[in-house]
């Protein structure tokens, strides 16, 4: 996907680790592709002085790095044996108000509470409007600050079961990571929207969004918390080498439906989610990609050189090198190659004044390497197309390196309609798979490519299962308008909000 | 008083000004002496595109200069035609979490509202307890936000009812403004702690903590707010030029009860509170302190040379003049003189490693005029004595000039008892005047004078009511312990925070 | 002086102390009216492991306090037993461009030089055309840079004996502090222009351009820098508690020339500075002021209350002070008030936007004391008037306060030429005293006054010489246009600088 | 190359277009791989008020983005139609002196100058003592320095044949683009070690170390700059459409030399360097690498998989392409795969106390894919080894996934002596190649790679020149010891420096 979407956010949690917060922070760096608008740290570390545990905390706008650019945060204020992090790109809540950056930490009558969340509560709006017509005063727009309340609100004895009482409340895609006094408690919703694993380092129990956050510092994986799961580390799981786990109700008529297009594109390849590598399925994908889309069907002229097969860099990189393995497979004749450089220096701000145009944003990401192109018939692999303006500027710059012909592979499906579970597409009528009629031939005109081809609902759905082994269900709703689990009716409608 | 006390707020409110925020910049630059931890101002300003006001707020650690540095803040951000603003120090909640800055802001059921508060509720122990139990977050440790809670939870129908039910449940010293959509609505206590002052701009109306705010901006002086008044400034009160005023009951059994320390010390000046000119008043207990201390029972050895009478510059300034000018109407020939230079560009942090001890900290601050003081009988006034550290290093310095001897005058009473109010003195036990068995002629000998004079507690309040006719009673609990208003026995006890 | 004049520098040098750095902050935080733009120090420690002496240099742009803030600098960085330190405010070069600030640090065929200078060369014209011609490049527009290549290219052997060399071609108002591997060299112009004191610091000596700066540090006062005078401090020096002195010719035909506004306006007033406190020779100053201007010649109406003096602070204080005083000796009964309050929070980019007129920046930095001046007639004492914008708003404010008379007294003459030797007038054409004919009478009305007086030339130099015992001869200049030095042409024309 | 060493700058200039600075900028962003140390541009404009041009600089240490992150420095500031850049990583000079930073900028006795260079001047040491001898004054400990002040002393009439004459005067592998008030001047060393090309946008020309710096800003490549080539770049220039071409005459028995470490490592693939495409060069170097290691000589363990041929991204993608393809054709089944991820957001300050240790760098920036490497013959290309250590750690990484085999193969020989023309090598004695007496199979077993197989010095040369069809010839000294240029004895010594 060269347009990219928004991120969603990454959690991370450990138990039990001398350098919790050090770790904590790896974790988050290796997740910073899920979200890259802030990041925060809360650990927990016991208080001599007063006799109590405190929660030390630092969070700010920045990348993980940035964030955390004084490493004296770690020695002198984020000590202690556990921690969780969080890095966010906001789908519900103003992404620059400081109030929602995450983790959120808190101080009620039963203790010391903090909590990282990744997703989008379906049940939010009705929750919301509950407390405030108690007169409750929010101070972030943020579904997370909703979870809290209902922990704290609950007429529940003890701190699990207040916790309990609150997740048997809130409807939708999340995973939470909890932090008390005593135990780091990870959750998953109960359809699996998102993914979230549980791993092993040393002593210490952690738990992350993906695992190359494991694989960062050397954690090793265990499993994956399963949909629904309440799974508590706690100093009792450390001695059992076993948390205690605990199930959440799945809501009667909706089955697990983990989110496809993590492993479309969202995903990291070197992660294992929803129980498979993703660079795996990504090349399960790309097969299936080759046997719907036939290179004899797409090129137009004869050519002495042979086809070539190019990635957009890095997302494709896998499906492309699947889609050119199966065509040659196939019996048809071709090349992988690396077509397009990518320029890893960018950061936010990056265009200067008079230079606002997407071609320029699009130069300054990639640039085509002409001696690969000129002359060939191209196929270029992307995972998916979202606005398509990104795409086009794209072709532009292949089509100046003189190829034959440019025809566009896309991993995916169109994509046609919203996420409500965390996925921050842009609306409906932005989407260019929604635009020209949703014609593809005329799609592939404004992209300026002699052909479109996108894989199949059905093809995507069987390739992730044939590499996942039909583990789980999947929702695929952003290309067919299935949603797995109802939404309320208030949902995406803007928080009337301070500014 | 050299070894000064922590602040403890100054409040700003305007109200139909097309430039309010800048004006409300301006009147806290003025009340800069009232806190120099944070500063922060909320607007409020119609945002026609969503229909309904909006509340932009600009708030952060730090001088008002250095918060508002960019001053494209007030032309981009805090726009709208009323504001209200907020200087800190902290007396009660911890000063290094953000979350404690003011003014505080909410979107709650029944529309915006932001606050800013000076001074300390004495029943807020109880009241937070009451709202911990229910199960009610709080993102500060601030009694600020316990009023905001008790308006948000209030059952009464209209804003503004709510507010009058919440201010009905506070007690203590405290001055607030408070800035709906409709209306600026400015409280004090009704005891009168703390001082509040109604001016105007032209067509706005202003208040603040003090009238050297008006001044700034070219504001006039209109009234005092009266103690247990409520008054609402809305767009009907600057038609018929008269806001609405309310009034609190006084606790029963309980008097108006000014801070007498505002006028000793605290308060600027060259303002006006409690209905009279502070610089009057100091001129008034100076001259009290020449007729219970009179420079020939004071003075020891001969010099054909004059007294000199010199101040610790500014706080001391005029009661030293009028020390100096009824001694010498008392018959006792003596001169003014400018013995000590301030420099003023000293900040925080300003003392590099090794230099840490307080000699360093008043070198930097004070320099005494040899030329000046060599050979002469010193008497030197000062309007208050803390702790004494400082006060003992500042005749260091001065008895190095080779004065002939050296007096001190202190325009106050020994400082004895806490505050419960909102001045943060020390402990007890670390007040010079509690030490040594008060015993004032070894508290003489400590700070290295000749002799050691306070005022009388007595010859303070008459000298405060000789300037101010009598128009109000004082608190001057801090040098008698008598407390005119019941105070929670948990008061002062650290809340259970988070690091 | 309430029209500030731009500032023009301090230095200050310490050899033979354990933290030499920190103690050359201190000294430049008591300097900081000298100059407010930039600051740095130079240390210089032996590089064990190098086997040679370096010289760490830290300097910027900003307060001495904010340069210094990162405390770490003095223990990481400016290490050694030597250090020099100067404060900027440009006169000649461009205030922007960071290759101006001092100290300049080289190291050259001869070894390390860091050197640092206040004041003006008024051949840099002609010098710096002859290095142009030669084709050296300059990095910076400051005269200092002509000084160091001076030195480097003279053709003489010895480090010492070039920096003679260097000095014998330099003409104008200056003081040096030059820091070498093995001493602190302290150079005076040979007409004394600007002050230069030695002093000494157990075991350390020291020089600054103030003395305030060796109280700040806890240092005495040995002697001034005789004009001319070019001392050196090594370790021979120390043994034997003894400098060695040489001395550069005075030009034929000039005189020693002490700068009389350094007396009346820039120095502190608990500095002592060409031999004499600065305090005294102020109070001198308002003695003769009394003189030449008596209270009944003055004043205009009868009135049962005393006339008041009052000053504009912090300058003028002491002038105010010696003109009531003598004024009472005189026979006319008057007295000493405080009327102005100053704020000492400001800074440079104070002002929010649509405020930009002069009447906010002064009412951000004075307030009147209305109790005081109220139906009073007030002598308003000030050190001198420049442009005379500020006097015109200071005297608006006094005016509302509604007294019954005000009249202007200035405690030097009409400023009314330029100054070539370091001071940082406003063209002629924009000096109060220049328009309106000269004629005082009109600039009177101009600043809304009743009355105008300044002091005559001759009152100036008498005082200065009755406080000062004739130690010195000085430059009035700026008042009389007798330049005691002659200056090239191009004195004065811009350098072609890049941007 | 994991082991990567330290860049040595880019150069880049363009005349004649309406946004010359914001074109920089893009420019240096694309050649930000050549320097991440510092960056900087000098633009120039006409000043209409002062009637001649001036050249407004802003540079400072940081990526391009960060240096020129607030944009309003290209509308306010960098205004003109001209302007130059560079990106710096220091080979001489101290990289903690910001004196360093390029451009430099000089005003002169013949007008304007600024400068941009890339390289090492070999007879530095004795240009530089020539200059201290007759006193001259260094600001920076960078070659460039000399450059500007052989300029400015020459005795020549006119700026360029100024330039010229001090063309003449240095020697070794630079690149240069001067900015005068007329021209910009773009010049190659005689041997042509470094690129730098010529392009065409509109109606502007460029010049740029790598073409990819065209690419991003849409202009054409037009030729190379020859070795010894002086361009004078000027409006007949812009008029014509061609540039006056001089030449530098060669050293006497030296040939070219372009830095054939350039298409190893260095430029970018998607670059056109020396007059051919990196990445076609690339290819045929890993072409090469496969006739000279063939796999059934290389594998050990007979498998029912084929092995696969993985590369460490980004710089060695295209060799590891090449080897693959060639293998396959020469008959051995082969898979080229994305064996590695490389993560993106690293910067310099990284690691956390307490992990320190390289394993952890190398886990920030690589994690290897387990589903691709699990149980297989695993071939890895690098291009490059330096130190060793990134790639044993990269090495212990790719192990724990369980392939059957590791075998290491490097598409340049094994590097052994220092580069005294811009590349920053470390000391022979931490290179790897010299170490365990040059025996490659202890290498091996250092690495912990099943075998290590290194191209040959002829195998490369064959296979740039093959690609690059004999334009040029190559230094290749670090593979070989033989310095196509004589090198000054003091070379490398370092700078007798201030800190």
């Amino acid at each position: 996907m060269s347009d990219k979407p928004s991120d969603y956010c990454g959690i991370f949690g450990i138990y039990n680790h001398p350098e919790a917060a050090a770790m904590t922070y790896y974790g988050l760096h290796a997740l910073q592709h899920r979200g890259q608008e802030s990041a925060g740290i809360v650990s927990s570390v016991f208080d001599e002085e007063r006799g109590h545990y405190v929660m030390p905390m630092h969070k700010d706008f920045g990348l993980v790095l940035n964030v955390f650019e004084d490493k004296k945060i770690f020695t002198d204020k984020l000590r202690g044996l556990k921690a969780i992090g969080h890095n966010r790109y906001s789908t519900s809540g103003s992404s620059s108000n400081p109030a929602n950056i995450q983790p959120f930490r808190v101080h009620y009558r039963n203790g010391n509470l903090a909590l990282a969340h990744n997703g989008n509560l379906t049940n939010a709006p009705s929750l919301r409007q509950r407390f405030i017509n108690e007169g409750i005063l929010f101070q972030s727009t943020s579904d997370t600050e909703l979870i809290l309340h209902l922990i704290s609100h609950s007429l529940k004895t003890g701190q699990f079961e207040q916790i309990m009482d609150a997740l048997r409340q809130i409807e939708g895609a999340y995973c939470l990571v909890i932090q008390t006094d005593d135990a780091l408690i990870a959750v998953r919703d109960p359809n699996g929207f998102r993914p979230l694993a549980l791993g092993r380092l040393g002593d210490a129990f952690v738990v992350a969004s993906e695992t190359c956050a494991f694989d960062i510092i050397g954690a090793e994986y265990v499993r994956d918390i399963a949909p629904g799961e309440v799974l508590v580390i706690d100093d009792e799981a450390i001695e059992t080498a076993k948390p205690a786990s605990y199930m959440l109700p799945r809501k009667p008529g909706t089955d697990t439906a983990g989110c496809v297009f993590e492993y479309v594109y969202f995903s990291r390849p070197d992660s294992r989610i929803f129980g498979e590598n993703v660079d795996k399925v990504r090349r399960q994908i790309g097969k299936h990609l080759a046997r719907e889309h036939r290179i004899p069907d797409i090129i137009r002229s004869e050519s002495d050189k042979k086809p070539i097969v190019i990635s957009v860099p890095d997302s494709s990189n896998t499906a492309a090198l699947g889609y050119a393995g199966e065509s040659r497979k196939l019996g048809y004749d071709c090349k992988f190659e690396i077509g397009l450089i990518r320029n890893h220096y960018v950061g936010r701000t990056f265009i200067a004044p008079g230079q606002e145009s997407r071609q320029f944003k699009v130069r300054t990401k990639f640039n085509p390497v002409r001696g690969v192109i000129e002359d060939r018939i191209v196929l270029i692999v992307d995972d998916s197309i979202v606005r398509g303006t990104t795409s086009r500027m794209l072709i532009d710059m292949i089509r100046k390196c003189n190829p034959k012909e440019i025809h566009f592979l896309v991993s995916s499906p169109p994509i046609i309609e919203p996420c409500f579970y965390g996925m921050d597409f842009p609306s409906p009528d932005e989407l260019i798979a929604n635009k020209f009629d949703r014609d593809v031939s005329r799609i592939a005109r404004e992209l300026g490519v002699d052909s479109l081809h996108y894989l199949s609902p059905q093809g995507l759905i069987e390739a992730v299962k044939e590499a996942n082994e039909g583990k789980l269900n999947y929702c695929s709703a952003c290309f067919t308008g299935k949603y797995p689990v109802p939404v309320e009716a208030q949902m995406g409608k803007e928080a009337n909000e301070l500014v």
